[in-house]
Order: C-alpha cells, then structure tokens, then sequence
C-alpha cells in the first residue's frame, strides 16, 4: 500500500472512531508531515483520497475540517409482501418509464443510469474508436455463439475479485444483464412455475418472470440485511418453487449488501430444496468497501448458481453487454441465447476487452465508488431536508440508487402526475413489487454528477410529496370514517 | 434513369429475349455509340453495368460476349412435410453449427454470413468510427425503448420501396431479426399454440418457437412460387392455427419470391380466419429484380401483418440492428422487447442513421445484389459439375443461398461428418425442419467474394456427396430386400 494510502486510512479511521468530531478542525498538512515523517505532498494525497470519500471537507484559508454531521433518514421497517405465489401486474408504469428517450428537460431520477460523463470513461470511447476503426469490417460477422473469448477472459479475471473462479469456457456473453435474466428464466423454468424473489425486487426481472408466465413469490426483505431466510425456508416449504432469484449485492432498489454468512445460509436452503438460483450481481461491483463482496456463487459448491451481470452500471447500459455464468446450465442457456437474439454485436466485446484488458477498468472503478458514495451522503442529506417529517430510506452499501418510504397513505404514481409539470421524474415504489405494492415509496438515482441540477430535481420532489402528503391527509380526514 | 441505365436495359432485354444467344459476339463500344447516338463512356458505362449482372462478359483483345449457358440443375419439388402439428427437433446440429467461432481454417458453407468484406461497406467502418468519436460517451446511456428516431426515420423511408408506409413511430429496433421473431413469437402466442410455417424454413425462427413451447404445422411449399396456399387453407380448416410465419421474399432456404398474387391471397386466407402473419423479409432487399418485390405488409389492410427484419444480411451481421413494424400490436411488441434485452446499443443504431441517411446504403446493395446473382449462376454450375448426378437446386431470386436435393437415401448430416476432416462444413437440410425432414438437402451460401476458395469448398462437396451416395446405394443393395 502506498504512503498516502496507509495515511488517509489511519486518517479515516480515526475520524469514523469518533477521535475527530464533526466539525473538528483536522491537523494541518505540516504537522502531519512532521509527525509521520512523510512529505507534504504525500499528506496532500492523503487528504484528498479522504476528500474524495467524503470524510473531510477543505474550507478554503482554514483547512480540513470533519463534515457537519450530516442527517440520515431512518431505515424503512422490513418488508411485507404478499406472501402467496402472484402473477406480476404493473406492466404500463413500466412501459411507461423506459418508452421515453432520455435526454432533454426531464430529469430522470427515476432510471437507472450510471454517470456516463466520468474523465475515467475516455479510453473507453478511445477503445470504441479503435474497434471500429481496426476491424476492416471483418468483425461485422457473426461472432460465436458465447461471445468473445479475449473478452470472456477479463471477465473470468474480474470475477476473482468476487471469489468465484469460472474459467472463461464456462461463460456466456448477452446483450446486458437483462438478457441474461430473461434467457435464464427461460433456459429454467417452465410457463406457470414459481419463482421466489426479494422484495421490492427490479422491475425488469419482474417483468420478465411476467413475460414467461411465471409467477412470483415475494419475499419479505430487510434493508439493511436482505430477504429473511426463515421466511424464504417456510415459503419453500408450502410452495414448489422452482428458482429463487436474488440480488443480493448492492441491491437494486434497496442498496444492501447480504453478509457473507447469509449467503452460505441461502445456499444450503437452496442445496436442501434442490432449487437453483439466479444471482443479479449487476451492481456488485459498486460496493463502497474494499474489497468488493463475496457472490454467492462464490460459496457454490455443486454448480447450481447462475450468476448474471454486465458492463451496463459499471461501464455504460449503451454497450448492452452482459454475461451469465450458468454453471451446470451452460448447454440450456446457449440454446436460449441463440434463440433470443442469435450473437452479440461483436465491436463492444472487442472494445471493452481493450478497456478491461489495458487496466483502465479497475480505476475507473475506484472511482466511481468513491462518486456514488459521496452522492449517497448528499442524497440521504437532501432527503432529510426537503421530504415530509418520518420519511425514510434505505443506506445503500453500494450502486447508485436511494429508496425512499413516505407515510402509508402516499401515492408515488400521483406524485409523478403532480412532478412532470415540474420536469422531474421518481421510479413511483409499485412497480418493484409483484402484486402492486409499495406505493408509498420510491427510487431516486444518485449517479449524477451534475450536483446542483440533482439537489434541485430532489427540492422538487420533497416539496411535491410534502403538498400531496398534507392533501391526502386532509382528504383522509374529510372523508366520514 | 439515366442514358447508360437504360441502353444496358435495352441490350439486356434482347439478350434475355434470346435476340444475342449464348457465345454470341456483342456489338462494340464504337458500333453501339455510332448507332444510338451516344458517347464511347456511355456505352461502356452500360457495359459495365450489363457486367455487373452477369449477362455479358468481357474477353481480353475480342470485345463483350453473351457467356455460355451455364448449366443449370432442375428445381426440386413440391416439399411434403408432415402436416400435423409438431415440436421441433433437432436441436444439438444447429447448437453446433452456430457454438463455433467463425474464421478459422473452417469454410463454413453453411453459415447466413453475407459478404462483409466489399468496399462499398467502407462508408460504414467510418460511420461506426464517426459514432464513436463523436459521441462523448453521452450515446452510451440507454437510448428509449423503441430504439433511434433517426435510424426508424431511415427504415421508414427504405420500407416505401416495398409498398409499405410505416411511420417511425411504429417501429422498434431489435437485437437483429432474431429478437424480432422471438419477441414476436412471445407477444402473439401462448405455449402449446400452433404456428403455421413454409417448409423447408430458417432453423432460428424454428428453435424460437421450440423455445416458447409452439407447435410447428410445416405446410407444403413450392421452390418456385412459395406455400402452397391450398395446403395452407386445409391446415387452417384443421387446425386452430394462431400465427402464419413466412420469409416470403427471397426465402431462406429456398430462395423464391412468392408473386404479387399469392401474397394477397394469402393475406385475404389470413383475414378470413383472422390470424396474425410474421412476415420475415429480411433478404427482401437483396432480391436481383429492380424494383424490390412488395412485402405482405404493404398489402395489409388492418394492421395484421408483422414484418420483421434488420441490416444483418444487406449491411453487417455483427451490428445485431434489426427491427419490426408490429402493426397493431405495437404495445405488446414493446413490452416484450424491454423484457428480452431492454433497449439496443445506441452506436450501430447511430452510424446506420448515418450510413444509409448518407447515401451509401443504396449503392452498396445495387452492388451486392449483382454480385450474389453472379454468384448464384456460379454456384448453380458448381453444383452441376461436381455434385451426383440428378442433384436437384432451387434458383434463388435473392439474397446468398442455395438450396440443394440430393438422392432420397442420401445423409447430409452423415455428409458434414465426413467432410470435417477436408475443412468444409454445409448446413444439413434437417435443422431447416421442425419433423427432421430434409436429411437429403443440405443449403450452402454463396456471399463469399473468394470464389477460388469457395468453388473449392464445393468441389470437396461434390466429392463428398458423390462417394456418400455410392456408399448408400451399395449398402441398401447388400441389404435383404
């Protein structure tokens, strides 16, 4: 580790053991250079890493300070979802949301971008240049069925970040996680089966369960933890469910990351049940520690995980490039692959090869956790400052997206009417549970760096729930009990 | 049209109508000019143009030839597939076909890969370069479902040359073709359904409904004029058929265009017991008749028709951009697509935009469709004079495909088998049925613009196929009767 390295975590430390307190004025940039015999410019590094995460802030003449405690909403309670096998409705939200191009007045808050603006992302498009500019058309043919191999490789080398050791012959490349999810589903599961899922749970995968006849069982999921694993045993135990589906890593919407020891649970369950499991780890790789969580595919002993990803948060969604890793499954999933949409485009697998391959990847990485996770402290900052009293959210570990509970009788689907004068847009709460649930919540994306464009869509949004909570109460009260 | 346009018109006309015969001289460049009152670059303009297709050719010091007759082997027959519905098989020959990698040592004759290496495609390794440089990453977020409005406003204008007016606004881009069909498939049917198909027919729409549990009712088809529209009318009477799915321009495999007639007739069947077509028409554009033949489509009077397609055989396969023009089940289209993949990349969507919108997309397919139907009488040849005696071929009206029938007894997946070890692979003619038909034919494509390697490749063919059916007919002889 080097110098300034060791310094910022000593440093942080010291800070998050409460020896530094908020609004504490921090040793100056000298003393510490004496009292560690290091350079100046090595405390300078130091304080900016620790800048970086939001530990300090610099007040211009006075120096580094301990940031102002900021204020944390509560964390929402467990979740109650229906706990019966049903059919996913919701369907014209959806379309609704993704139908719109992006871009132009409307701040999206609702959609799950990843900043595409990052200085870190120019060899990025330098590799996409070079890829259309190298192949003299030849790569414009079909590409294998399970991808680029140079590709295939990198990711194999990623993914021992997370533990997992797939040789690259044992994955497949998609067109985004979407792809793999749906083919899964598919390669699995056959129309009317059962699938159990967190929940709220990403809509996408929703819709797919919906897409092939499945039906979902809801399983209650705690914030902080992830889904309960004794009601997940007792839903097993009444029900013949076929896949259990999970994103259990910086999960979408609620931002948890499931300990370690959760998951080895998980997987016995699923062991002792004979069931498989769909691991989403899309967002995994923007967890906030270092190093990153475990998979739960990491744990798997007998093949029985299929673990689904891509580049779409990581990297950018334009490059609709994904992968599953389908375990003892391989054979299924090329067969649903080639029927879904044949090979993938061949110029993005070659280019982010490059992007991976020439080191450019991990950086850009370290990056962004540090972005979302500054962004995470405004968001719950702002949340805390413009939305109703008693509002809550999650405290994501990782990803970019901040779920937020508003009082029970709130109505995020007429906030988002009442909001488009305003041109701003939520992810209204329903349309991440099956059976409709979770109207009093919603999902706000945090990636952007246009810091003040975002604080203001935010002001927005807390006064439009404010107006709407106090008019429903109102409403409520009105109305002969 | 332009003076040497329509000089070769004429001069092609009087060839076709036998007026110059096969060996024949044709008049000079001097001649022609002194007799139609023309400059010297006209005429050899219109030469040049009659050289293109194939009807004149060219001999050092002696001036333009009418070239020999080629040989041309007999057409097949009417197919008779089994006219019940069933599932489709034969799915591990089409895994390994599709599993391998391309390039390599391999000819792989049996692939759908056009030629990707023609110079009238350079215009788009610089669009796609041009879209990569230009974009500042921005491009990489998620482009709206329904795909690029200045890619749709393109396919809107192309599709006019079919007879078919579809606004941008009703149309989706998709993961190629093959996301087309199989989100089609998807949005139309429910398992067990049953599908009507033309037979022999493309084993990616076949695997497609095997994978979404349709049942394949494969109707008699004519390798000259298409489905047999009285087969089809019985198996309507029969069956409670819930989708018609056809290629009916320049059909893969067998190659025809099926008249203007039928195609109405076929709607008006399609009308009267109000089912949905699949139209695939994704050769259309590369049918060697000017102007294009007219899809289904553009007969349709109550928005019924789906047609699907993408730039994969006319631009590039590895740009994975196709679409479909839904008709009135836009919003079902949508949906379904969203579950599969979510929205497309929006570079190759982007550089297509700029690729046909300036003005490269129609000289390149004039190009490319001259030079499939040379190569088509190229092939027609080969076959002729190194396959067995009897083979029987379709002659394709468009796109790079040959379809070839051999002795009833004959094995072509036994074929491949032998002809691994000789470094060619052909598409044996059973993946092309739901029932395992069609083990006597196998498809071979002829895009590929090294025609020395090529006629090679189907000279090991012939051998192959040769020495195969004497093996076969002495083993059935050696057999107790």
């Amino acid at each position: 580790m080097k110098r300034y390295s060791q310094l910022a975590q000593t440093l942080g430390q010291r800070i998050e053991q409460g020896l530094y307190r908020p609004g504490d004025r921090l040793p100056s940039v000298r003393t510490l250079s004496e009292e560690y015999g290091v350079s100046i410019s090595t405390v300078q590094q130091a304080y900016r890493v620790l800048e970086d995460s939001g530990l300090v802030e610099p007040r211009p003449k006075s120096g580094y300070f301990v940031p102002e405690r900021r204020h944390i909403p509560a964390l929402p309670a467990m979740t109650r979802p229906a706990q019966r096998p049903v059919e996913i409705s919701q369907w014209d939200q959806v379309l609704e949301q993704v139908r719109s191009a992006p871009g132009g007045e409307l701040v999206q808050l609702g959609r799950g971008t990843p900043d595409i603006a990052s200085p870190s992302l120019r060899p990025m498009q330098r590799a996409m240049a070079n890829a259309a500019r190298r192949t003299d058309l030849r790569s414009l043919g079909y590409e294998g069925i399970q991808g680029s191999l140079p590709l295939r490789e990198q990711i194999s080398r990623l993914m021992l970040d997370s533990g997992c050791q797939v040789p690259p012959s044992e994955l497949v490349i998609t067109t985004g996680c979407q792809e793999a999810l749906a083919v899964t589903l598919r390669a699995i599961c056959q129309p009317g089966d059962i699938v159990a899922i967190d929940s709220p749970s990403f809509h996408g995968a929703m819709q797919a369960l919906k897409a092939h006849g499945l039906k979902a069982l809801e399983i209650p999921t705690d914030p902080a933890n992830g889904v309960s694993l004794e009601a997940l045993e007792l839903a097993m135990e009444q029900w013949p469910v076929k896949l259990i589906l999970l994103t259990p890593n910086c999960n979408n919407p609620l931002g948890y990351i499931m300990p370690d020891a959760r998951k080895r649970a998980l997987l016995n369950l699923a062991q002792c049940y004979d069931v498989p499991i769909l691991e989403d780890d899309v967002y995994g790789e923007l967890a906030y520690c270092y190093p990153r969580p475990r998979s739960i595919k990491s744990f798997d002993t007998d093949d029985r995980v299929l673990l689904a990803s891509s580049f779409s948060k990581t990297v950018a969604p334009g490059l609709r490039t994904g992968w599953v890793a389908p375990g003892r499954y391989l054979d299924r999933i090329l067969h649903f692959k080639y029927i879904a949409s044949g090979t993938c485009a061949p110029q993005p697998q070659m280019a982010l090869a490059e992007f991976v391959g020439g080191g450019h990847y991990e950086p850009h990485i370290r990056r962004m956790r540090a972005q979302y996770q500054r962004h995470r402290d405004l968001m719950s900052d702002w949340v805390y400052r413009y939305f109703p009293e008693g509002t809550r959210a999650s405290r994501p570990q990782g990803g970019f997206m901040l779920w937020v509970e508003l009082a029970p009788e709130f109505d995020s689907v007429r906030l988002n009417q009442l909001l488009r004068s305003e041109g701003v847009q939520v992810a209204a709460g329903n349309i991440f549970s099956a059976s409709g649930k979770y109207r009093n919540c919603l999902r706000m994306n945090y990636s952007n760096r246009e810091l003040a464009r975002i604080e203001e869509a935010v002001r927005k949004v807390g006064a439009g729930a404010t107006a709407l909570t106090a008019d429903l109460r109102r409403l409520a009260e009105s109305e002969p009990a």
